[in-house]
């Protein structure tokens, strides 16, 4: 029931009467919904979370483990703890000695139980680590050979445990309220330690054993767990551990490389969402490349971390905090700053109450790590996050995050529309670039007699077949155009909750259309071709449509343009066609019959003849040519002097090629009109 | 130039090898964009911000603004900020008496100056108001009658200039640094009030006149304002003070209800984007109903306040905080928790650096306000939000956010991707369900030689035309399917960054080819009619379709099916045409040669035969009927006896209708052969 009393009850005064500001008198049918609210809802916080503190946990001692080798430290460097602790201290935060007066509060270190590291891990992992306590330096030196990317020496099994228990022991200090959130600033790392197999410079799973351990301890109050790896490697480990389980949430961003960066796998790709219950509960943002900065990071956090971590709803938050996306990081290639990782912090925050444990993983800049950490601390304390470097996401951190969008929607509410892929066992599926042809050429048929011009040569694609048209007895009218362009646009509109379009709200918008029209009012002959975005071989693989069109459109010269009575010719061309066109220029000799070669490049890369070909050709070319490009075409930045191969540019305003066709189309045909009366 | 030193500088040892871990061994080509990472974004932010408290104004004088009416009180009730203000002091953040232990700063009231109100209100305004100071109790009535939704008293401007004064002075605290953010428990309230007219219970527009304020005093700091509106009514005095101001961005969330909400117009519609050089800078979230909760506000926050709020970058964040839109609030018919304040309230202090002021607006319960204003006082101070109430949008939310999501992706990167719409002035432009009906005609032609079936019927729609197809000869063929379904499934995947398709990567799928097939391949007659989603007649206004197809059923039965040979008919229904079928049902005697009626259902409500039909008809229908029901049709849930007049109902595992024809294929085609073969 509602907490709130009524009005009366309250205040006996208060009693609201209509008011003017109520125009809308109807009570809502939702009404009923209120019942709904519970007491918990509208109680107020205890206000004693105002007094508690951050925590911090800082062993020295994690940094006896160490390399053996004498001669190149490694990038897992004992300083990296002492570095980000000591930031936070000359910033005041902490003191060398803990006092009361410290903003964070002191978790004390431990080493993780045996038990709790089984949690997570096999016997055979903790015991190959064990083993090392006693090793010698040969054996220590074999065993690291017989591991992927780590190394040993006799106090990495103590140092690991103490990285395990110690984050154990700090996210313990959040969920049962000694602290408000914390920072486990340990080593050796965890996210890549498998329950099978560690590697990666991580011996134990420190977060994946504190997960466990919180859920186990307090089953009540830690039902549901999100971990945030933003280490800029995948944390294979993590994912892994949980792989399916419905009750932990892991969010990986990282650099992926179609799983050519380290670990090395493509089990981080954006596909892989987790399995049987825990199917939904894998979420990968995979880079395709190194690079990225703050504004791709808060891009993704807005558009995938956030609403799924709101709709997850966890207990409790855990960033498995590597630093190696700071800038800086010479694994990591990319350009975090430190506001990045602040505000990163200050929106998980906002979940689970913010219960929020942070425990450190990778990153290699002891610089970089430094002033990284220090953010996240100064958020954990209430400190506002200073600006962002870039909010403007990149083309790639578009891409990705659209991917895993479409992915995600499949189990997430908040990621839909859910995107449907056609059936794959079902074999009335049709390319819509072939129903928007089919449609054109009923109409080209219905409207102007207009038919299919057989195009059979081996080594043009199959996608080809229906995409040329002709008009009726082009062959023998004295003026020829050849009209080689992309498919029209077409602009959808979905219903909504899903990418199936509503039909009646999407349109094709086709811009040849006029020009097509023209030609044929005017009797000449016309030969209509569509060139479809991808084209496949009879088997359905991709093939180039640059190579592809140049092919087509010699084919078309040489089989039909060159042996019809055409005495004038008119080349018109848009889209990835254009090449091809430039292409037929280049190679035959079209000078005495081609009247003009008028082609829409928009913001496309220029294309000129060949300088091979005969030198007359572009000269030839720059007199016949109109070539109309957009205002934000490049070519007006990059080239000073324009060379004559690549035509008489026409600077125009409009950027897409469609407005562009639209809006000269009475000047295009002014100009046709003119050479062709020449 | 970047702030972090080489790591040699730092730490003569620390020199990195390359690494197992580094698997990509090319250095990306973006690698100079760290140049462009400056001292600032890497610098740490000061301590001092950690000990910085929040402010907090209120003075109870501004209760001495009330109705002249001694009947009745009014909403907006002089007791509302003492409320706020007594739940902030009960829970322990201030005292009666200001005291060093408060974790609030009290800030000073004072009133504004005339100078600070006329940037942003017109002399009239200020006059108007300033005149009541003097006034009769009688001329207070009358000029209260002649303003919309405002009462008078002598204190009227003493309190409105009070208010004000006190957001101008609690903000400044905020800007010059004495506080770290600040709360205004003010009244009355200001965001109705526009620069040249006063209303809706405001007299001066207190946050536009604090943002103009601050800009003025503070060029250098404050060059960009966000002002978020979260009062249930939309905050048009604002929106037109700043209408054409690229450097405050307006962001109201409000009850809408195509402008029937107070205040009554379509000013606060999403289309209302700002003009000028503000074109953008006016983002309007309007809501169609009441009932809107937690989750709705969540989800446009996070879909669209928090991006475009990082993309514009403020220097200094306003919330005009009503708290009408808080769940038990007369006026405001929503169910906001005060979680729900929190969050917003959070997710904002992560822009500006944190510097954001709250300033109280509207909200009539007074409990209501109690809890909600609490809840942004203890986020204010650091205090983790509570858990929201729910954590998933309604329909009508997501509905909202994308009509805001289409309209905004003009301005905001983003938004994106970018929302075209067709060009109105060109004549080129097909409905997609054109193009694709036109695309099945040719296919039904090309392989089974399917022609139109002429429809020529005064009142019905011109959308019929080609829609109606007939197998070759259907006339005297001795059995005969009448297939009338829905257009097929259109999956889109666009660009990217705009609705413009990939042809290639979208596809059409159609379910209703292979039972045309199936037919066709028995020899037997075939009228396959396709129901467009938007009927439209000549002129091109909407149609009901469920009219409109029992009219075409029963011409399709009086002008064709009933003069053909056909012994033995069966129909087949799917999608919005099922109500035409049965109604055709229920109108002609079709019980003799109609041999089975077969509708695929799926998650729409089901279609039963009228009951003032021949009684036989409901059992003639159930025994001769397949409907094919969705496992999550609301059928199951709601009806525990199922009438015979619904037909025999099969439940089956698919929702989508499509994946239901497909997977039944087989068993449907062996029920059709059984049926027909008796």
């Amino acid at each position: 029931m509602l907490n709130v009393p009524p009005e009366s009850e309250a205040d006996p005064v208060a009693t609201v009467k209509p008011s003017q500001l109520m125009l809308s008198k109807e009570v809502p049918a939702e009404v009923g919904h209120l019942d709904s609210i519970q007491d918990k809802d509208v109680e107020e916080q205890k206000p004693d979370v105002l007094n508690m503190k951050s925590g911090l946990c800082y062993d020295p001692r994690m940094r006896f483990h160490a390399t053996l080798d004498e001669v190149e430290d490694h990038p897992e460097d004992p300083r990296r703890i002492l570095q980000v602790f000591e930031a936070i201290k000359e910033a005041g935060y902490v003191s060398a000695i803990p006092t009361a007066r410290d903003a964070f509060i002191r978790i004390p270190s431990r080493e993780a139980t045996l038990e709790e590291i089984l949690r997570v891990h096999s016997k055979d992992v903790y015991d190959m680590v064990k083993s090392s306590e006693t090793m010698s330096r040969e054996e220590l030196v074999n065993l690291e050979k017989t591991n992927d990317s780590l190394y040993f020496n006799n106090q990495t099994f103590f140092c690991a445990r103490l990285a395990s228990g110690s984050a154990v022991e700090t996210c313990n200090a959040v969920v049962n309220g000694k602290v408000k959130n914390a920072f486990a600033i340990i080593r050796p790392p965890g996210h890549h330690s498998e329950p099978n197999k560690s590697g990666g410079f991580c011996l134990f799973n420190n977060v994946a054993i504190t997960a466990r351990s919180m859920m186990a301890r307090y089953p009540e109050q830690v039902k549901r767990v999100l971990i945030l790896d933003w280490d800029v490697h995948h944390g294979n480990g993590t994912q892994m551990a949980f792989y399916d389980d419905p009750n932990v949430l892991y969010i990986s961003l990282h650099r992926y490389e179609n799983g050519r960066f380290y670990p090395g796998t493509t089990y981080g790709s954006a596909e892989n969402c987790g399995e049987g219950e825990g199917l939904g509960k894998t979420v990968n943002i995979p880079w395709p490349c190194a690079g990225m900065s703050d504004g791709d990071y808060i891009y993704a956090f807005q558009k995938v971390v956030m609403p799924i971590g709101y709709e997850f709803n966890p207990d409790l938050v855990i960033i498995s905090a590597g630093f190696d996306a700071a800038a800086g990081d010479p694994l990591g290639q990319c350009y975090l700053t430190p506001a990045a990782y602040a505000h990163m912090t200050q929106m998980l925050l906002g979940l689970a109450e913010g219960k929020l444990f942070v425990s450190m993983e990778g990153g290699y800049s002891l610089s970089s790590i430094s002033t990284a950490g220090l953010a996240v601390a100064q958020t954990l304390l209430g400190i506002p996050p200073a600006k962002l470097h870039t909010v403007y996401a990149t083309a790639p951190a578009v891409k990705t995050v659209e991917e895993v969008t479409r992915i995600q929607s499949r189990y997430w509410k908040c990621m839909r529309p859910i995107f449907h892929t056609p059936p794959t066992d079902y074999t009335h599926v049709n390319p819509l670039h072939e129903v928007v042809r089919a449609f054109q050429a009923k109409k080209l048929f219905d409207n102007w007699q207009m038919t299919i011009l057989p195009i059979s040569r081996d080594g043009l694609s199959e996608s080809y077949a229906n995409q040329a048209l002709c008009s009726n007895g082009f062959f023998h009218r004295k003026t020829l155009v050849l009209f080689v362009h992309d498919p029209p646009d077409v602009l959808g509109s979905s219903q909504g909750n899903s990418n199936l379009l509503n039909l009646s709200q999407s349109a094709v918008v086709d811009y040849a259309e006029t020009y097509i029209d023209w030609c044929l009012q005017q009797d000449f002959g016309l030969i209509d071709i569509n060139v479809p975005e991808l084209l496949t071989d009879a088997d359905g693989r991709p093939y180039s449509s640059t190579e592809e069109t140049k092919l087509l459109c010699l084919y078309i010269w040489d089989n039909y343009i060159e042996l019809s009575s055409a005495e004038k010719i008119i080349f018109i061309g848009e889209g990835r066609a254009v090449p091809g066109l430039i292409h037929l220029v280049s190679s035959r000799n079209v000078s005495t019959r081609v009247k003009s070669v008028i082609t829409f490049v928009g913001t496309d890369a220029l294309c000129g003849i060949k300088t091979i070909s005969n030198e007359d050709v572009p000269s030839w070319y720059y007199k016949h040519s109109l070539v109309l490009v957009s205002n934000g075409n490049v070519c007006w930045k990059k080239m000073k002097r324009k060379k004559k191969r690549y035509g008489r540019l026409v600077r125009t305003e409009h950027d897409h090629k469609g407005e562009l066709m639209q809006q000269h189309y009475e000047s295009i045909v002014q100009y046709m009109e003119k050479i062709l009366r020449q």
